[in-house]
């Protein structure tokens, strides 16, 4: 496999071409933003952190029988996926009141949920990616009805997968991002990444933040506490 | 019928007990606010206009089989209405894009949709009434699944009498907010006002502004425009 042009720069990643048709090279960088890329930083090591991190998640989902674009892991820093069609809806699921949902319904930060909820924002920096509900969806055409059903039903299992996994290791996963992409047959499959960037992970014992709130709240080393989850997850750190 | 004791203020209103059981005593304030109360003036004759406007509007409502919390006119600025416990839901219809969804959502205002939306924000003025999902509303314990349908269903019930309604008289209506509350056997009914102070109400010809929208942008003499509403639905302007 080689690795062919640079067809997309995002805020974390970069996306190459290769020789075979409908595969993508990705290249974790080490970037980290936050509030809409109003606070940046260079943190070295967390490109690979989240790359080594999403790749042993994704093969997770995979033997739960969840489909996504995860191809496999290539390098420290690489992984290779399958091409997907974005689809412009990041999809959250929550288990635990945190972050904008405390802020938005002046609900205590650490409450536990009766049920998981899933929200769905419209990914749009200009628009500050805002809050949608499914008619939103509709109206601006992003999914039908079906698909935004399917979303809903696939975050369910994505969030019963995970979880598990970390429940496993002590962490309880308060809630996370997922976005999701159709094929060339309009399949939809779990695309993008699931990291420490993307979910908020708290320690189950002592509720110590392992994730990306340990930048955007100043709450001490990022790499640190991405190294932990790695370690956790069973990975190993290079 | 005797008025009691003041039980609340609000903006834009007053609730007074009378001597019936569960029949309250509303009179209608000339306070203009908007943005959350961060825009205050005092319009002589807005009461009044909104008064006489929302018992037309509600009469036409009954008429069309549509259940409310509205008794009778008693005068320019007072009204009768069934006291019910008010849902701390605001239920947002749309037809065109204006105000906070073009502005969210990046569309243009004006734009006509392909059907009606309904939107539903959180009434709590210390977090800006925030838009909410359903899924926040159960969790939140403001609605139940079964009502949460019912406020959906009547809404556009609504919206389809209003859509007559002003279309006799040559306006559009691009949105409007209602409440709704329980009464004491549980039954839910339309409740506070319809009036342009809750709807977005444009000349379907020339695309004038009859509704807050001349008090939020600062388009001209506010009285003008009610009174011009009043008289295209017949009601009389003492």
């Amino acid at each position: 496999m080689e690795k062919g042009q640079l067809l997309y720069e995002g805020k974390a990643k970069r996306l190459y071409a290769t020789d075979e048709q409908d595969i993508l090279w990705v290249e974790y960088k080490d970037s980290a933003t936050a509030f809409n890329g109003e606070k940046k930083a260079e943190i070295t090591g967390k490109g690979m952190l989240n790359n080594k991190i999403t790749s042993l998640i994704f093969e997770r989902l995979q033997k739960a029988g969840i489909a996504s674009h995860f191809v496999k892991q290539l390098s420290d820093h690489e992984q290779l996926v399958r091409q997907v069609s974005i689809i412009p809806v990041e999809v959250v699921t929550r288990n635990i009141v945190a972050g904008s949902m405390a802020k938005r319904l002046g609900l205590e930060e650490g409450t536990v949920l009766k049920r998981p909820i899933v929200e769905f924002y419209y990914k749009d920096d200009a628009l500050g990616d805002p809050i949608i509900t499914e008619d939103h969806i509709e109206m601006l055409e992003l999914a039908s009805t079906e698909e935004i059903r399917e979303l809903r039903v696939k975050a369910l299992e994505v969030n019963e997968v995970l979880i598990g996994f970390f429940k496993e290791v002590g962490v309880d996963i308060v809630d996370f991002k997922i976005e999701f992409g159709r094929d060339n047959d309009g399949q939809i499959l779990l695309a993008d990444e699931i990291s420490p960037d993307t979910c908020r992970l708290w320690d189950a014992k002592t509720k110590q933040k392992l994730d990306k709130d340990v930048f955007r709240r100043n709450l001490g080393n990022l790499t640190e506490a991405y190294e932990l989850i790695l370690a956790k997850l069973g990975g190993q750190h290079s």
